[in-house]
């Protein structure tokens, strides 16, 4: 573990939802009194969610290294440590990695009953580069 | 701001609340979608909350340093950096920085309807003391 690394890198992430090498630490499950999971998400370079939803929305605190978050129509926007995205509901989105850094963020995703996130298509590699490249 | 430092350290907390000094810096409000608060906060050495409760608990996860966490009638137990508590509805407690080490903690704090928190009575200067020679 590298001295400035908060958490472990946890366990790897199934590729059927994240593209490339993602690993997540799970933190808080959700209880009574928490109507959310929290977990750590350290994306490796290159490494993204595939695009999906969130029915009660979800919070994104960046923690270390250098990322993307874009909604569905919208340009990507560039997310870096000590930002946080407050993800609406129900909004197609995508999160990762750039090509080049790593990047870790902390998780806190809401539950609508049950379900805390519909899983939809893989970002493609073509629009992933064009967002690096600009 | 340190290089390893996530957050800037923001604003002081009222000393009727936090003995000594602590800071805040607000990353999310309670929203339609979000029904807790999420902050970070810095206790300087010595820095502690009062005593206090919360009515649906409060999720703490420490980013930096070292600090303890006491429930009412038990042991103060050490928490550091990668540490997290999940701390039960109406539980008296207190939490804080050591005497000779900063600690940086991110709250998740859970509303019922408008409450989040009663504040409590200080913790004793003598028994923060021994909490710190043990």
């Amino acid at each position: 573990m590298e001295t400035n690394q908060i958490f472990p890198q946890g366990q790897q992430l199934p590729n059927e939802w994240f593209t490339g090498n993602a690993f997540l630490t799970p933190l808080v499950a959700k209880d009574k009194n928490n109507q959310f999971s929290v977990g750590c998400v350290t994306f490796l370079p290159n490494a993204r969610t595939v695009w999906h939803t969130h029915p009660k929305g979800q919070v994104l605190i960046v923690i270390e290294g250098n990322g993307f978050y874009q909604e569905k129509g919208k340009l990507a926007q560039p997310i870096t440590k000590g930002d946080v995205v407050n993800i609406p509901e129900n909004t197609e989105h995508w999160h990762g990695a750039t090509a080049t850094h790593k990047m870790v963020h902390i998780a806190i995703t809401n539950y609508e009953e049950d379900v805390q996130v519909t899983w939809l298509q893989p970002v493609l590699n073509e629009d992933y580069q064009k967002v690096n490249e600009k």
